[in-house]
Order: C-alpha cells, then sequence, then structure tokens
C-alpha cells in the first residue's frame, strides 16, 4: 500500500455508508434492575406471573357479598356480621358467608366468599355489625387478579429504552435482572509528541498543548450510550502506536483514534490495517473533516478522525455517533433541530460540503436568528460558542442575510442564550455575567463588538472605545476602570509613565487595536506628542513593542510576570491580581450598550439590573466604580 | 399534633411553593475531568493559561519573514535559504534571519524571526533552498498565543452543564478537577408490610407484592440529577420504620417515603416531624395523589408521596423533580410539551385539578390525538401505557373531543408510538410485534378492541371475535390458532369434550366476555344444545365456573398448572408450551384490521409486512397457521 494524499474525497453519503457497514454490535448483557436505567431491552418481557397475584381491596372498608347489599342505601342501610379482619400483607383467616362482612384494609387479599368490597367512608360500625349504605355489584372496589397484567402478557418489547416507568412495571413483575442491549466500548487513540494530559505540566516552549480530543471524544461516546476508553496515547513513536492500535483493537467494539493524519502516523495506521483489516474510505468532501478513514482493525471497527477539535467532534458527531446509538439501541434525539434565519451573508469558496457551526440568538420578537461561528478548526472556544452546525451543500456557494436555515443542535437541551453580548473583555463583567441566566459573551473587542452590535446580531455590546458608538443603542450601565502601564513588583524600572518607554530602552507590550485600552493609550501618546510639539508617529516608533499587541486584557501583564516584557499595557486589578506594579495613566469608561430592539428580552433586563445592583462587584475590583446614573 | 384526615386539601400551586421552599442544595463538589459530563459548574472558570501558549504553525510549509515574499508569485518566486527544521511538540532550534525560512509542520512553535507561514503546497525545494510561490503578510498561517483563549478570560460560567464541548474546552486549559454543583442525595423509603424486593420469592396468597415505588422513584431521581439511596423497607413496624427516617433524615438532603398514608404510618411520620422538623403542607387538591406530605425532618427535606406507583410517580414528577433539579443545578427540559386533540370525550366529577394520564397516537394526517389512559391508579401498567399528562383544572368539567389540549411529555424524547393496536392477547401476535419500530399494543379483548377502532383512536385492532366486526376497516393480515380445553399434564380425568364439563364434576376456569374465545366457546356450547335439544343455558349453569372468568389468555391454563381447577380454556401452544394437556375444540381465526384511514401510516405497513413474512412464529407455535392470501 502506497501512502495516498486524500486526494480523492469521497462524498459524505460515502461516508455514511461506509460506516454503517461496520460491525459495532455488542452482545447483550444482563443488569440489575437498578443499573438498568437508560438501557435498551435486549428481548421481549412477558409477565411471569399475575399483577396483582390476588384479588385485592382498592379500599379500606368491609369485604362482603354484593348481594347482601342489594337495594341499601343511607336511609335503609344492609346490615352484616362482622367476623373477621384483614390487613395488607396477611393471609385472610375467615370466610365471608352470606349475611357476614370482614373488615379489610387497602390492597388487603379479599377474602373466600366475598365478592365486592364497600369503602368505610360509606359504613357504620354497630357493635359486632356493620351498616352498608349502597348497594353494591360483584366486583365493586377489587382489582382482579391479573387484572393490571396477567402472566403470560407481553410487558415490554425488544428496543424498549428503560425508562423510570418500565422500571416500574419490571418490578411489578419482580424482574431483577434485565436483558439488555450490550454498551460498545469504543477505544480512543491521540497521537502527537505534542500533546499532554489536562493537570500535566505544560512545556508551551517546546509546543506542548493540552490532549482536547480524548476527553472530548469520550464524552461524546458516553452521550451516545458508548462506553470510552481511553488508551495512553503514543506520542510519534510509531512502534508504540502501533501496539496500542493492536490492543485497542483487541479489546473494543470500535477504535478512534484522531490527530493520525500526520504522514508518518498515517502509514503506521496503513501498515496495521493492511495486516489485519480493510480500508473502506479515505478522505471525505466535507469540511471541517477532510482527513477521515474508516476501516477494520481485526474484529473492531475502525475510525480516524482529524486532529483539530472542531474537526474530531464535528466528524465524530456526524459520521460515528449515529452508529454507535445504534449499536447500542439508543434512540435518535427527536427535536434536535431548529430553523432560524441567518443573521449575516455568509461566502463559500470551496466545492465540499460545509458542516457550518452556527450560534443562536433571538430577536426581540422571539424569532431565532443563526451566526457562523468560525475562529478556525484549531480553536477550541468555537466548541462552546456554537449551538449546532448548518449542513451547507457543496454547490451552495453563499446564505443570503435573512435566508431560512436548519440548525442541528448540539443536543435536544440546547437553546439559544438568555443574554448574547460583545465586546470589550473586562473583568467586572466576567464576574457580573456569573449572575445572568444562560449568558453567551464574546470578548472580541469593542470596537469589532460595536460592528457586530451594527449587524443587529448580538443584544449587547460592551465598548470601552471612548467617543461616539457611532451605533443606535440604549445604555444599560457604565463603570470606569483605571488603566496604566503594569510593571514587575516594585517598579525596579522607576517607570513613571509613557515618557519612559518613549526615551528609554524599555520593551512594552500593547493591546490590539480592536481594544478600548488601545484608542486610550494612543490618545495618551497623541496628548504627550502635542506636549512635546513632536508627530505623534515619531513617539511610537520610538516604543520598542507598541506593535507589540496581544487580543486579551490580561495578556501584557502576563508577559511581564513572565519576565518577557520590562512593560504592559492593563489595568490596575489586573497588576494588584498578579503582584505587579502599577503606573496609573487615567480612567475610561466601559459601556454597556444594548440593541434597541432588544431592550424587552429578559436576559437584557436582566443585565441591566445586575450592573445596578453589582456595586460588591466593583468594589471589590480595585480602580473600579460604578457610574450611577 | 392529632392525626388529620386530609380534609383541608391545599391547592397545587401551594404544594409547588412548600416544596420550593425547602433547602435540598448539597455542598459543590470537585469532580476529575473524565466524570464530569453532565454535571453544573459551580463556579465560574478562567483561563489559566494562554491557548496556544505560543504562536502555532496553522499548516504544513515554512516559517519565514513575510516581507522576504513581497511580490513574489507563481512565476517569480521568492529564493530562501533552508535553515532548519522544527515538528510539533519541538522547541524551535534556529532562528529565521532575513533571507532565510525553517521548515515547519502544523502545530509547531514559529520560531523567532519569522513571522509567517506559507504552506507547503505554494513551494518547491531545490536543494537547499525554497522557492515560494506567494506573498504573505505577517500573521499569515499563523495562530497566535492566546489566540483561541487568553488567560484570564472568562471561559465557562457557572451554572453552565457540561457536555462534549465544555470537556473540549476545559480540556484546552489543562483543567483536570472541576468544581460542580453537588449531587442532592434522595432517600428513597417505602413502607408497607406487603412489600417485597423484585427477585424475591412472592407469596400471593398472603396478599404480598413487588416494591414498584423504591426502583421507579429511584430511576426518576436519577433523571432529575439526583442520587437515589434505598432504604430497607421497615414493613409495618412502626418502631423500626421511625428508626429508618431519622436515618434518612440524616443522611440525605431529601427524604420521600411512599405508601406511608395509612393511619398508623401517618402518626410516625408525625411523630418523627413533631420531634425534629416542620410539617408545611398536609393533602393536596389533585387528582391522583391526594396524601401527600411536605415538612422537614431535621436538616433534611421530606415528602412523603402516596403508594399506588403511578400516584406516586406523577406526584413525584410533578412536585418534587423540580426541586431536585434545581438543587442539582440540572435545567428544566425545554421541549417536553406536545399539543394534541382530545380523541374522545372525559368527563370529570370532583373539584379538584386532575392530572390525566395521557396516551398519544398519530392520525392519518400526522395529527397528535391525545386520550386518557385510566386504569386506576393501582395499575403499574398505565405508567406505560401513558406518554405524558395533561394537567385539568379543578373547575373543568369536561374535556370535548377534538379540543385541543397540551400534554407534558414524560421526558423530552417521548414520541407517539409508530403503531397504536389494540384487542386480542394472542402469542403470535406479541412475537410479531418485536418486529415492528416503537408498537404499543393493549391487550383490552378483541371486543372492546374493536369498540375503540370505532372511536377512530388506534390504528389497529386485532380480533378473534367470529363473524362481522362491525366496523368499517382494511385487513391487513389473518391466522388461525386452535383452542380447547386445557387439562394437567396426561389429561387425568379424560376430559374429551365440553360435555364433561357439563355432566361431570369438574371445575372450570372461563374467559371473559371481551374475549375472542369465550365467543367461540359459547358457539360451541350452544352447538351442543342444538345436538342435545336442551336450552343453552341450562348447559351454562351445569358447568361449574362457566362465570369463573378471567382476562388473559394464559391465565385458565396457569390456574390449571397451580391446581386451582380442573380445566380451563386456552390454546393449544400455552398447554404445550406449559407442559399440559390439550382437548382441541375446534379453530379460530385471529385477524388484524387497520383503521382505513391509517393504512399509509409507516407502522401500520410495517405490521402488515411483518405478519406475511411471519412464517416463522406461526411455525413455531403449535396450532398456528397463517392465512395465505
Amino acid at each position: 500500500m502506497t501512502r495516498k494524499e486524500f486526494r480523492d474525497l469521497a462524498p459524505p453519503a460515502r461516508a455514511h455508508e461506509a460506516i454503517a457497514s461496520l460491525d459495532l454490535d455488542p452482545d447483550p448483557e444482563t443488569v440489575p434492575l437498578d443499573e438498568a436505567r437508560g438501557r435498551v431491552l435486549a428481548e421481549r418481557v412477558d409477565a411471569a406471573l399475575d399483577v396483582p397475584g390476588f384479588d385485592r381491596a382498592s379500599v379500606d372498608g368491609y369485604a362482603l357479598r354484593a348481594r347482601d347489599t342489594f337495594g341499601a342505601d343511607e336511609a335503609d342501610p344492609a346490615r352484616l356480621d362482622l367476623v373477621g379482619r384483614v390487613d395488607a400483607g396477611e393471609a385472610p383467616e375467615g370466610y365471608v358467608d352470606e349475611g357476614e362482612c370482614i373488615e379489610i384494609s387497602t390492597g388487603a387479599v379479599v377474602p373466600e366468599g366475598a365478592d365486592a368490597v364497600v369503602m368505610v367512608e360509606r359504613t357504620d360500625e354497630e357493635g359486632e355489625e356493620v351498616l352498608v349504605r349502597t348497594s353494591l355489584a360483584p366486583g365493586d372496589r377489587i382489582m382482579f387478579a391479573g387484572a393490571d397484567i396477567a402472566a403470560g402478557e407481553r410487558a415490554l418489547g425488544p428496543g424498549t429504552e428503560l425508562t423510570a416507568r418500565e422500571i416500574g412495571l419490571l418490578s411489578a413483575l419482580g424482574v431483577d435482572e434485565v436483558p439488555v442491549r450490550g454498551t460498545p466500548t469504543v477505544g480512543i487513540v491521540s497521537t502527537g509528541d505534542e500533546l499532554v494530559r489536562p493537570g500535566e505540566e505544560l512545556d508551551s516552549d517546546a509546543g506542548q498543548i493540552y490532549d482536547v480530543n480524548s476527553y472530548t471524544i469520550a464524552a461524546g461516546v458516553e452521550e451516545a450510550g458508548g462506553e470510552p476508553k481511553l488508551y495512553p496515547h503514543a506520542g510519534d513513536d510509531m512502534a508504540e502506536m502501533e501496539r496500542v492500535l493492536r490492543e485497542a483493537a483487541d479489546e473494543c467494539d470500535l477504535v478512534l483514534s484522531s490527530g493520525s493524519t500526520s504522514a508518518s502516523a498515517v502509514d503506521v495506521i496503513y501498515r496495521v490495517i493492511e495486516e489485519r483489516g480493510d480500508l473502506l474510505l479515505h478522505g471525505v468532501a466535507v469540511k471541517p473533516g477532510k482527513p477521515m478513514l474508516v476501516g477494520t482493525l481485526g474484529d473492531s471497527a475502525y475510525v480516524g478522525l482529524p486532529g483539530y477539535p472542531v474537526s474530531a467532534l464535528t466528524i465524530y458527531r456526524t459520521f460515528v455517533a449515529p452508529a454507535i446509538r445504534r449499536a447500542a439501541g439508543v434512540p435518535e434525539p427527536r427535536t434536535a433541530t431548529i430553523e432560524g434565519t441567518m443573521a449575516v451573508e455568509e461566502r463559500y469558496s470551496e466545492g465540499r460540503m460545509r458542516l457550518m457551526p452556527a450560534g443562536l440568538v433571538e430577536d426581540g420578537d422571539g424569532n431565532t436568528l443563526v451566526y457562523p461561528v468560525d475562529k478556525g478548526s484549531g480553536a477550541t472556544t468555537s466548541l462552546v460558542e456554537a449551538d449546532g452546525v448548518v449542513e451547507v451543500d457543496a454547490d451552495t456557494e453563499y446564505l443570503e442575510r435573512g435566508e431560512t436555515v436548519e440548525v442541528q443542535l448540539f443536543s435536544p437541551d440546547v437553546r439559544a442564550p438568555d443574554l448574547f453580548g460583545v465586546g470589550e473583555d473586562d473583568p467586572a463583567l466576567a464576574r457580573l455575567l456569573d449572575r445572568v441566566q444562560h449568558p453567551r459573551y464574546l470578548g472580541i473587542g469593542s470596537r469589532p463588538g460595536l460592528r457586530r452590535l451594527r449587524d443587529g446580531t448580538p443584544d449587547v455590546v460592551v465598548t470601552s472605545a471612548p467617543g461616539d458608538s457611532g451605533v443606535e443603542h440604549e445604555e444599560l450601565g457604565a463603570w470606569t476602570r483605571e488603566w496604566g502601564l503594569v510593571v514587575p513588583a516594585g517598579n525596579p524600572d522607576d517607570v513613571q509613565g509613557i515618557g519612559d518607554l518613549v526615551d528609554r530602552e524599555l520593551s512594552f507590550v500593547n493591546r490590539t487595536t480592536d481594544s478600548g485600552l488601545r484608542t486610550s493609550l494612543g490618545n495618551a501618546v497623541a496628548d504627550l506628542a502635542d506636549e512635546r510639539g513632536v508627530e505623534r508617529h515619531a513617539l511610537v516608533e520610538a516604543i520598542d513593542g507598541f506593535d507589540r499587541a496581544v487580543r486579551a486584557h490580561e495578556s501584557p501583564a502576563r508577559r511581564v510576570l513572565a519576565g518577557k516584557t520590562d512593560v504592559g499595557l492593563g489595568l490596575r486589578t489586573t497588576a494588584d491580581r498578579l503582584g505587579l506594579g502599577f503606573v496609573p495613566l487615567g480612567e475610561e469608561t466601559v459601556r454597556v450598550l444594548a440593541n434597541p430592539d432588544r431592550v424587552g428580552k429578559p436576559g437584557v433586563e436582566q443585565l441591566r439590573r445586575v450592573v445596578e445592583a453589582g456595586d460588591d462587584v466593583f468594589d471589590a475590583l480595585p480602580g473600579y466604580a460604578l457610574e450611577k446614573r
């Protein structure tokens, strides 16, 4: 077998077929009743006994012969001799003859001779006699043996998912061991020398990253009713990888590998497949996820997933999860799609099917808007910023704004967030959002946030950009934060202000132009230029690192902490929290602006109240103050 | 405290309030990442590190200085010196100077000096030189440190349910222990001397029944995100019950008891509550479920559920499960209601809110019909014969046929069965139904089945009643079954036919008048009367047990097996299977009749095909034959 280049990509339908042709079915098993919830019956269960197992009193009262009460009523009660008593869980001792009755409690065995029970409320006891103030028909207030379900009747069919209700019926039948579909065992092998398990030490300088796919795919396997088994990842040691693959194939119904599409890893997989199985498919015309392998390894099925987490999970959900659900007997979730209209236009260039990660937001009228979430398949945050995927055909070149699309939700419980905000990354905001029900916030920066608000997608934007926002809005609240230069603890270089950055050999880390803080810094530099009577750009060029820009608010300070720069742009609260020094340069105002059409949304209202009542948050953050209105 | 009589019933809203006022909140806990799926975050998780932790190549190619490629294209490539190579998971060794490049693989650290990566497809290697056939801008094909998520950014908020996606993000952040909401521990105490745990021996003569509520409520607690803890049931030993209640209150956040509404059990509960807690509510104006208690037992919350399984589960779901979900932080399931129209009229007499168990069926046009499932709250089969409940106000006197109602589904995955059949209980049918996707079949007998078909509720009826069905239908298939008298093995009384039942002292067990078999027997008796020239009723009265009728097809044979009768009405196949003797009396035809409006339903079509292809089923059952058409 020679190495293939993923050039002849299979259409997605063929990938579904290839996976459907694999045998992942586990053997059925027997589980105790108290572990049966969520499992699927492997075979029909017929009742082995009558329920109830005896003629059972449905009320507290007296067992009697109905014929003895014919014509009785309130005015003219029948008068019977009380000859005994029977409680639930007792064998009745007496026999009910003509003119007699036996006191009986709910659930007790109706004694022989009796053919009806009168409820206690319609009787009076007088010494050894009972007055019955109503007429009864044979069978009244008795649940006959087998009336609920009788021995030999079909109780539950194969394929039934066992919830509390089915477990109730099985209990009534005395079943304490349940034959259920087996759980497919899914081995998960992730490869790559750069991967480190969460919790272990990470060496970023050596290009290490945490292994995302192992736990993500394991959770996805559990969601689909399979049992994940994580294998120690093999690095790029090919002999070791071969050994792990063989071991997983021996032990599991399905083996999933991820990140194994590098040249040398593919070679190993080919070798193992060649020796022990079949390669059914290699490469699929879908984005994300092109590099996908489908085959067999001995008795086990095998699917090779792409390495990027979003691609791996998307391909897993689309192609693999349905097969695991089928093998486990778990029904496809029913209401896992929702219709919405595109909030923005989206264009495509490549001629392959696209599984577009999509976020949802409700507009002011309760309609669902859909927007693409595309941070590149290397970004793990897009895992949680999307609510589902829109399947876009290979020959679709663009989706228009306002076009209706169907979103395949990640799970039936997924719903649009109650509040969708974008804009500035701010530590007070992070805390305030904890008090809002089901929010989503994307820290894309003040300026991109204002652009998104103009497009009409988010409910609110949080901006620290000075000046006019240039977009119609309603202000929900505002606060100020102190900003300046973050320096090492004790300010060893004795930095006093921007002038030091210009005049001395100090390295600096700035924020990106998306950030409001960057604009505040730019204004301060312009003021200094005016003061010195020089051009602004002359000062900018004199600062070592003015263009060394990072996206997030803490990042410059963390570079200072790591000794990678002398000075960083940041907030007093960040410097304090990280134990660093701080040179104040000013205050800026962070404003929460709502889309005027969305001020009626409960989530938006909630955010307004949370900001107004947020004194404790602002008090706890040095340099912060709520703007009272 | 004196015993109360459940006379002053609280309105349902007050029961909700009382339960909402209880504190079931468990302490938060920390779980390993691989056990975090399905749990709910207890606090905000901010990123503790940059993801990625370094400037990362997004493609296989060459790291270089973008400025060196200005103006390069296919025809006029830039020519750079290849000075090294860096793979994923390695610290780069070289530095990229002007006019140089370093080979780099996807995911590797971009070496210092370089500010862009060109993908290998746009290059050629020539000895120690690389030809770059495109122009690059700074940052091309690089994912910068922190671009995915940066240290200090808000990653996930409190209250977030952890699915595969959130677990992916936590993995990327290196989090291996997750702070989650605790799981409320729910103690389950069921009482009653008559209760026996499934799997143990049952003495029906002593009125014993299997304990249904313990496992059912336990499964319901798990579904709501709680951890059930079953306590050994205390029988009616009140000292023991008191001990168990105290123990459960000490160990759990919530204690649920069921079946403890008998006078003596209530007394014990009152005593324990009086001593250690508060009684908040006693009795609710809702059917089923009137006898409900809400209170506290020391630090634990307490709810007393009714004893009947359907009542207990209904009250649990309506009042208790939402409180457990809130305590566990599990969101209310979203799509758990469906609208439908009443298939039949339903009248109410009592002035309290009713939670009407309801079944669903789709009509020929795909509309959802709703019918009441009411076998009495003592019946466990109604647990699985309903799909949800309709909440009917206390002042509603009837629901009209065709009226729109809202059904609260038992779970979001519940859907109408693909096939809804009613009628004769038949062993061949039980097996055929195993081959139909998601069927529901109620063995209510041939005659009631025909009546239901006339009402238009079911898709099909299965009838063995001879003669004209009297209802418009399309016949899907039919088979014959041999019926007769079931006698002990070896036929010790040498029974030859009905004449022996008439002429000799033999006890007999018949089927109910709902059954087709009973009609066949009646016809045979009439024939014998003609033959003998006597009145039919004279023969009937001479048979000891002609009116001793049981509902299910195997029940008479099982009475023979148990030595409780000499002769039973039944099928050859039943006699064979139970190892009993059989005296054949005739053959009857079992016909599968479809509602003509429903023949297009896939489930109905599937049943037709299953019957046609059912030779193996009929071959395996003695006395059976498929009627070929």
